[in-house]
């Protein structure tokens, strides 16, 4: 199986790299970028040095569709609008990781976004790239919106207590606390390692686009109206996402329920962990265990004073975040074992 | 002025003498720690190297009465409440730094602490020393309970919309971020360089013991019973606490609103400095442009999405979260200028 | 093939784990505890969890011959000296991690350990467990001693210049910087988060006894007595080893040379990789482009104004300083691909 | 005494605005920025909030001459030379931080900076600012460069062994530790946070223009050439400088000869710290331990087993490596005790 990617330099398409270059049923056959065609993929994914005779291409569209049977589009929000109509005419299959077909809604793009949406008609036909929730559909889509990677992080936290219908659902925060890697490989002073180094900077106290994403997945489970209090902070390290979900229930439960609420809707979940421990270190989700890893790690709280569920989930924001994320769409839309290529763990301590 | 510190090789004990050493109307003339008697100063607080002959001793209570006129106990929880009332008795000043004489109501010293209070008359007689809420009281004090320094943020952060009564009161989250000095001088292995760096650590995700002062202070000021949602998270930094309160509006409130209210509340306060900017890298309060300094940082937003007012506190939490504030206290219980010793900007970048 | 780990609490013990538990060719049978016999392996190595039923034990001697046909002794300094012998006596292979057999001549232990050595016999038949100077023994091995992380980025960085005997033999300068887990598992007031954060400090500005190792290979090598000058830092990160190595050369030397020189010694070794690129951010050898990989980057410079030669080189102190280098032994002494389990790239950035 | 400072947006810039803006005996009129005049000091400089109303500038050399008594330059190198002139002929004393006239021959522009200087008459007049080898010149100089603050840490560290010739001259090797700080406040793709967090990356093995100042003052010293084998790694930290001085010695020596030579030529330089104890977590200098204060703290130790002598001296490199050091020369030019508005210890832990 050929499989190329569009936008291969930014670090969402070099973790696609990481993971495809020792897939071991596919074979990364193009990688392409503007600026750096020509490079090797080592130029700016260090870490792949001595892993392939691979550069970057900035090839025609035909020549994409010529020599791939499967594709990921990394390219900025706005660009992958533009480009994927023209390789889906031609039945690759595609997975996109921009925010570009994630909502159903085009209003959605005008309200979150500001924009007006370029293909309606591809909005319909994008399945939300979630297996967790969109399994089936997934496997039978061939064209995938990769979730955003604060979106994956509340979604998972709080699919099974939203379905329930445990809580207010007008007073839902998320508190979300995401790595420097989270805001792409273009430099600017905002992430100058003076500036941006020890900080907890609340990016984003109110308004973040991945509201609309999380709103969407969560009504359509709760079968009403979700909304989603949001604030996204950058904190001092590269990789990961801490999602804090913070919850008031609507009549008593107890530690028991939510486990039996949360192992129920998760079942055999091949990348979801629970954790609360009740001694060791790491007693409740820290991203700093999935680092490298496709895992969400999910533990829960009762706050008895408060009357609050606390829900807390963990993801290495590059991988079960978008490109680990990506791969297990891309496993199950071309039949294969969906963990194929994303069983490494963890490293630990990193 | 003769200044005694009682627990002076721990980090807030290194933070009063870095900010008493150079104090223009102070001398320090004791410094005791049980474990490093004999020792200098410098061989645990390294940064003051040369800055003084002093050495830490393990005097006798009569020998510290003898050489002090004033007196910081940084001495750990319950240790405080045994010490304490003989230097009271002999009209020492006294500011405790511990959690021993924060609340009033010694049955919250049963509910949040599990133990029993040895001596309920000094809790009458201690004043909470947050001088942005009590300082005429302070002035008159002999003896200061100083804050959390988790409740210092979520306090100053809340006081004044809660004095105006314009969120839910029972639906309050304090979402709190710390760095690593806060855990205090002693390793173990949640400590341990390996496994705290890189984290993003839900450490207390319902029942820390900070939301007893916290719903103290703010219930006083709202003349009503007010309820605190707190999670509190370890981060990559060694200094700094930012709290991110989420509140939910109970009539339509703006911006100009917010700004009116907070200004008002506060006025001309030495140490409170509010931050939200339309443009630069620091928008929002971040622990990491308070570092060293004992200022509280204080932003705000209004989320119309989800009627929800976000303030976010940043503070050193060795300073404004303990010893700065401290010596504020001291400086009123002396009738010094409030501000003295306390001036220096903090640093950046670092 | 059945694989044991004697001591599997620590951190080569858990990376041992990790890159064992996806290894396609042996199954771990026996993971050594004594203080955590009977927990998960999650409970110190978090992100294997999910990964294997495996728990710690602490199982008697005949137990673990029983259940392992190979083993790793990853025990302290000390004990391996002590439980080593009555498992080679069985007939078991070994990989030993700590330092006790890697030096050959039992005074070396007297000089740079300070001890006299139990079993100077096994001295003799173990073997020095790096695969680019070793290869043919460590096929024939049965028992390896693997070396010490900062000997591996030492020897790695300076085995062809010194055998080609260009630099003077008396003033090699090894500038040393290390992450934490450098430290072991194990918490001390040095390694507390507070006290060891943003750290660049001279643990062991000379002395280091990975010296006796260093130069027990390279004189070897050079056919002469060499003398080490090293000096040893600890910096802030978690896993990473660069060693900047000082020599001065004996006669004029280009860069086309050195080039020459290296890719002569290491032709295609699998885990060298040349970096000395003329733009880009990595241009010469980082420790953070090899995290998690068992690639040792190599780099070099000449400073014709010093006549000095620079080469550095860049490990994952816990992969191909540990735990890695210590599969690779493996690998060739079961007579397998000596890449397999060992192919992932690294992470970036992370 | 009115000051003014040309370039105040950078890092050093604002350095000097945290040290002046409490300096008893000065007030900061001028503040100058092209890009950012008319905007507040803390829209760059957050920690600078509320300390002064004061505003970036873009005054004319007139308008800057009414202004101010004394200058700061802090203006990129190469702007420093153009500007300089102007102000000098007013009777203006100048500190430049730049390094446009720290080297007194010209020929050593061409070889290192590769520019032909365009005033060679000024490097006769600018007194090397280096108050521990040069106060009696800069007390009586009305033009002062400021070292490099890599310069700085090496000349402080070597200068007494090598006036007492007691190592080899051609053959001392400076192995350089930096924080992000030193590469200045602009943003690129190598200071990128994702790309500089974790990092202990060699960006100039050789050739480091600070090469030049070192041999300068040290060869002055020694009475002889002397030559320094000088390689420069980024560290991740943002503050602090670590220079590690290997030398091999040309007689026996002893540590307490060590410390007779280091006492001998610093006798009580106010902030010069000797840091070498037996115990404690900081046994050598750190830069962490200076973070925030004027100190250079060094420390040694000898090597028999290769005959090296160790050096290591710990700054931070916008203080004592820049600011600081700036700062303490105007005190002297001034006539002011040196130390004024430098007695700050450093912050620790940080």
């Amino acid at each position: 199986m050929r499989v190329g990617i569009i936008g291969a330099s930014g670090y969402v398409g070099g973790e696609l790299l990481r993971l495809l270059l020792i897939h071991p049923q596919v074979e990364v056959t193009v990688a392409t970028s503007r600026s750096l065609s020509g490079d090797f993929l080592h130029r700016v994914h260090p870490n792949l040095r001595g892993m392939t005779k691979l550069k970057f291409t900035n090839p025609k569209p035909q020549e994409i569709i010529d020599a791939c049977d499967f594709l990921f589009t990394a390219t900025p929000h706005g660009t992958s609008a533009k480009i994927v109509p023209q390789f889906l005419e031609t039945g690759l299959k595609i997975v996109d990781t921009s925010a570009d077909f994630r909502l159903h809604n085009p209003d959605d793009y005008e309200k979150w976004y500001n924009l007006t949406h370029p293909c309606h008609e591809l909005l319909e036909k994008a399945v939300y790239g979630l297996p967790e929730l969109h399994r089936k559909e997934i496997r039978k889509a061939s064209f995938v919106a990769c979730p955003g990677c604060m979106a994956i992080s509340a979604i998972l936290a709080l699919a099974p207590v939203v379905k329930e219908g445990k809580v207010e659902k007008d007073k839902i925060v998320v508190d979300t606390k995401v790595g420097s890697s989270g805001s792409g490989a273009k430099p600017s002073l905002s992430t100058h390692h003076a500036e941006r180094y020890g900080v907890v900077r609340p990016y984003k106290p109110a308004g973040h686009r991945h509201t609309a994403e999380i709103e969407q997945e969560l009504s359509a489970l709760a079968g009403d109206g979700i909304k989603i209090s949001m604030s996204t902070h950058a904190v001092n390290m590269v990789r990961g996402i801490l999602a804090t979900c913070h919850a008031f229930l609507t009549s008593p439960w107890t530690i028991k329920d939510v486990w039996r609420c949360y192992r129920g809707f998760y079942g055999e979940e091949p990348f979801i962990r629970f954790v609360r421990d009740s001694k060791g270190v790491f007693r409740f989700p820290d991203p700093k265990t999935v680092v490298g890893s496709n895992y969400c790690d999910i533990g829960f709280e009762i706050d008895d004073h408060a009357n609050r569920l606390v829900v807390m989930s963990a993801i290495d924001n590059l991988v079960k975040g978008a490109a680990g994320t990506a791969v297990q769409c891309m496993n199950l839309m071309l039949g294969l074992d969906e963990q194929t290529g994303l069983e490494q763990p963890g490293l630990h301590p990193v």
